[in-house]
């Protein structure tokens, strides 16, 4: 199902009057029912299920994960701190990064894990911390797009050690005498079963190369519908294909694995919506287009900018005038001709309109399926705009204020003034 | 000329030493030539040059380009208040934006002027403020892309008022008394001195309509090569073509008009590098690639991630050992398969293998070209990276420090706590 539209125009004007606009609005509800839907992910001999905070890191999101029995998976030694920051038990933390941190020495001691992604991180790794438990995360040679093309698996992508050179792998575990526990092999894997029962068996490849290893961590890419033609993983449908391979493993091996999962956009894409208002309407004659224009844009979702991604928008009129349907063109406040949320599917540039319903000055305007990679990708402060706040919308309907707009000067606080 | 690697090993170690990296590093002596030469645009009844501010906002470079006699072109009202906030005169700073303000007639007794960029934005205004001196910014129905591109001219562009509304504008600016002193029509226009002939002809067309004028702004988009096959827009070249454009004006019209540019990327672009280290080199076998892993990415410029834009790329060896040349693609250090700094041209997900000095783990990196729309635009503290520190390199060689690196907790400082 696609992302549905949560605000309605009593919340919107609940909101307008008590934060204000722009600001991501986060359902609560839907936050649970996602994380309920992940942790329910099936398994043959124990799950963990991690979220990716780097989709959405607000504290607050973290605290609430947590308390339904979240782990989590850092993307660099910052997210570690910042976990830790919001009272994660170090326990729950994985670290996967493209960049090994200064302080990793002092990261592990807090107790947490980490998957080691090239080479040249055992290596430093290994020497800074020889005996140490540790997972490996490789690149077993299959990516969804093709060889020139960027990826999150494949010869196309960076992430993880090649697969074929498991030995010098091999040859470094044993020099610094370190345990590999877990296996990772994160490739994005989309919505598609085969896929992922093709994914697995590659793992599991992997794993039977290291007796040591207990632990499979498959990594996220469980894809989301935010408009309708897209589609959401079923994470049931995946999981019970991918027992059967499991299954078949556990007989060849005698070993039993515990699994882990790290879905970012599944837990966060549909449960967040950024609320604005439409501040301007604008025409360009015959051959032209009808042009709204939002209190937000790019500085909030860069998402439709950078990859020409769909998002679900709505107009919430803020009167009782009767309003007919008409086909939008819909930019961001930014004087920046690509600040667009009506891009043609995967292509930034090109304009598709949008039929919407009829708006007029003032309105609400509601961009949908904002929850992963909005708040925490945007381009922050681009034309100066203040970074927005976030608001929590409680299952009893209450909204709770999770981050404060930001203060103008707090945006150059950290400049320092030379003589000129 | 295409931009040129300003940063020696010597100069990286002491940046290393002093503030760290990932830095931007500016340079003062091409930010002042740049400037030198924008202010020697060829005119014929004074020139303002006003810098684009939302290419680069940093204060100080804000208060040098002031020091040497250029205006501001503000893209927001935060943008004006982060103006007065470095000390510039409201008297050198127009604001053009998308989004009217709401401070707007508090904004205007600092002493600003204005584009007005819409007719709702003229309506609102010229209701707050009747009376007032304005500028107009109009769309004149042509751009540099296609019908469905965006653009910021033509019928695809949102930005101003459609040409052939300019009798709501008339109606408007007579029923709120408004004294229309300017027009604005920006379109991005390039390198060719033939389109901004064009340009210069539609923009006179419109100071026709409007007898009060007497300020012609043509806005920025004149281009800079980053790297070779690019072209740099020559100033000298294009002005005195537009010369002859403007003579012919004054004696069909017995006018004279003061001239005025909006130079973004013209006067920053090529005059900052960001300097980095590389951290990581991995390897995809035969049919893959080799990958240099920064630490630095779209974090600090998001522009090949997002445009496909070509940046020259340079190693800084950290030894004095031997280096041959090889083909590399070169990743930032963000857990996302698309930040790369080796697109392919204008496609932002091919991957295209620069060659480049071989380089070591420890290597500085100059990510050059890095001056315009990266500092500014880019997707600040994804992965919880902390903004990157910003230098100035004194024309005397000397390194002063002018935006310190982000405290960590400065990231969620904003976050409140809510009982879960």
């Amino acid at each position: 199902m696609s992302a549905q539209n949560f605000i309605s125009r009593e919340l919107a004007e609940r909101i307008q009057n008590s934060v204000g606009t722009p600001c991501y609005v986060y359902s609560e509800s839907i936050l649970r029912e996602n994380a309920r839907k992940a942790l329910a992910f099936p398994n043959r001999h124990g799950l963990t299920a991690r979220y990716a905070m780097k989709a959405c890191p607000n504290g607050n999101i973290l605290r609430l994960f947590a308390s339904m029995g979240l782990h989590f998976d850092a993307s660099s030694g910052y997210e570690v701190r910042r976990l830790i920051a919001a009272g994660i038990d170090a326990e729950r933390i994985s670290l996967s990064t493209q960049e090994l941190p200064d302080d990793i020495v002092e990261l592990m001691k807090l107790g947490i894990s980490i998957n080691l992604c090239s080479l040249a991180q055992l290596e430093r790794f290994g020497s800074l911390l020889p005996g140490s438990k540790i997972g490996l995360r490789f690149n077993p040679g299959l990516g969804s797009g093709g060889t020139n093309r960027t990826n999150v698996g494949g010869p196309a992508s960076s992430f993880g050690i090649w697969h074929e050179r498991i030995n010098e792998a091999k040859e470094l575990v044993a020099r610094y005498d370190l345990d590999v526990f877990r296996i990772h092999s994160h490739i994005g894997s989309g919505s598609d079963p085969e896929v992922w029962v093709k994914v697995v068996g590659m793992n599991l490849a992997l794993v039977e190369q290291f007796p040591s290893v207990t632990h499979l961590n498959l990594g996220g890419g469980h894809k989301v519908a935010r408009v309708e033609g897209e589609k959401t993983t079923d994470l049931q449908l995946i999981g019970e294909r991918m027992n059967e391979a499991f299954a078949a493993f556990e007989i060849r091996s005698g070993r039993n694995l515990h699994l882990e999962i790290e879905p970012g956009t599944y837990l966060v894409a549909n449960a967040c919506a950024i609320l604005a208002r439409v501040q301007d309407v604008a025409e360009t004659g015959e051959s032209g287009y009808s042009f709204l224009k939002l209190s937000t844009g790019m500085t909030e979702n860069v998402r439709p900018s950078m990859y020409g991604s769909q998002h679900p928008l709505w107009v919430v009129p803020a009167d009782d005038s009767p309003r007919g349907e008409k086909d939008y063109i819909v930019v961001g406040h930014c004087c920046e001709s690509g600040d667009i949320l009506t891009p043609a599917p995967g292509d930034p540039e090109a304009l598709l309109p949008r039929r919407l319903t009829e708006a007029k000055l003032g309105d609400f305007f509601v961009v949908g399926g904002s929850g992963a990679y909005c708040s925490s990708m945007a381009a922050k402060n681009y034309n100066s705009f203040p970074e927005s706040a976030e608001v929590l919308l409680r299952e009893n309907g209450e909204i709770a204020l999770i981050r404060e707009r930001q203060p103008l000067e707090q945006i150059w606080a950290n400049e320092t003034k030379v003589e000129l």
